[in-house]
């Protein structure tokens, strides 16, 4: 199933050097939900696939399309087929992403999309930040090196000429499948020294290094965590303002990567 | 990716319909941790893939071996590549589930593995449970219906006749990504009204519901979590012993399935 099945370490290697020098082409951005994904979709005339590349019975949506240099695809997990709520969280998030990687073979994977915010390290809401780590905040399992899985940090794509030109707020993301947060979940989080949490990007992380795939988080603040407003009030609230917000910079990020290689990130 | 993806919707009723009559052939075992695993990789002289199914650089591990009249399958996520641990919970579950399964077309999965149980509603150290329904209890979204999705409840394959005649306990499954509970944890668990806990078989059961493959769970219980002893110490302790309750039960079932239909479990 992989592309590079039949070649040796050494082979693989150059690849991936040449790989780092060549222009990127192929790009999947991957969104969790619907309202997240649309700006992007109308912003660069993205269609939805007719012919899906998934398995049929799954809700996964991938919208594609071609802008200057780059075939852009945007996949997001869909709306839960009983439930019709998007599916949001780790296993939903991490399965489109490993499906998408093995049909497109992306050159680069953008993780975008909101997330909680905490004042008490600068963030604020509509804040654009790119991640520098990500890390998880509910996979407490106290035995050595069990408890270093499941924190699973990940490093993403640190891209400081992206953050120069950019302006983008650096932070480390913190990934849960709850949108609230417990007193337990607290403690991870400042563990993690998290500035920004949200609930899909270290499974994200963790398909894009289990496969290889270089990738970059921009996630715009919706809610501020260590605020007054409860979560779910605040995130609803501000989600469809907040998504302009990170349309606007997602825009940014795609005109800023073509025609540029991997090794110039 | 999909077998049925040409095929309309009655036929592939009619498909599902006769694929119930047809005696089981494929069976996938889906196992977290290499201590749970080998006792049954033995038992039925499965052997490594030296052609992996998966693709190239991710840990999964399938064994597979021939055993009466069918093909027995067993995945495991295998060791995290930098950390040496076994790739327990539900992200790495979900995704050599999904890869199983475009792989292999099985008829049926198995998830086999240890769980906690609740002594309050009747569990003690080597029972095993199969598991009546399954949801989450660390996915905690506040906002109507969403609530819903995070709970995540799914049927499993009740099969009377199997219960019946390997004198199985009933119970519901709850599964969390941390071995130990919080306080919000436990009063998801016992909202779900579960007798057992693990950290995998909701993330199994919705990728089989997915892509609509029956399945069984069989837990075996190492440690007693509304008990005396921490869960961590209490399930080093038992996992070994306990492990060979687990492949006891698992060859029953798989004597069991042998030569029936789907629809006789």
């Amino acid at each position: 199933m992989s592309p590079h099945g039949d070649k040796s370490d050494a082979a693989e290697e150059a690849l991936v050097a040449e790989t780092e020098k060549r222009p990127i082409s192929t790009i999947l951005i991957v969104i969790a939900m619907q309202t997240e994904a649309l700006p992007v979709v109308n912003k660069f005339n993205l269609t939805e696939d007719p012919d899906s590349v998934f398995p049929k019975g799954v809700p996964w949506i991938r919208y594609h399309g071609f802008y200057k240099d780059l075939h852009i695809n945007l996949v997001w997990p869909g709306k839960d087929s009983s439930l019709g709520v998007d599916s949001v969280g780790t296993v939903s998030a991490s399965l489109v992403t490993y499906a998408a990687i093995q049909a497109l073979q992306p050159d680069l994977i953008i993780n975008a999309g909101t997330a909680g915010g905490f004042k008490a390290k600068g963030a604020g809401i509509g804040d654009v930040y790119l991640a520098c780590d990500v890390a998880y905040h509910d996979r407490r399992i106290p035995i050595p090196v069990f408890d270093l899985y499941g924190v699973g940090l990940r490093q993403a794509s640190v891209s400081p000429n992206l953050q120069k030109e950019l302006n983008l707020k650096i932070g480390k993301l913190s990934t849960g499948n709850s949108l609230d947060m417990s007193p337990q979940d607290e403690a991870s989080i400042v563990a993690n020294d998290a500035t920004i949490k949200d609930m899909e990007g270290a499974a994200v992380a963790y398909v894009a290094d289990l496969l290889k795939v270089p990738i970059i988080f921009v996630k715009a603040v919706t809610d501020v965590v260590d605020g007054e407003k409860p979560t779910a009030e605040e995130f609803l609230q501000n989600l469809s303002a907040v998504t302009a917000a990170l349309e606007e910079k997602v825009t940014q990020v795609i005109e800023f990567i073509n025609g540029k290689c991997l090794s110039d990130l």
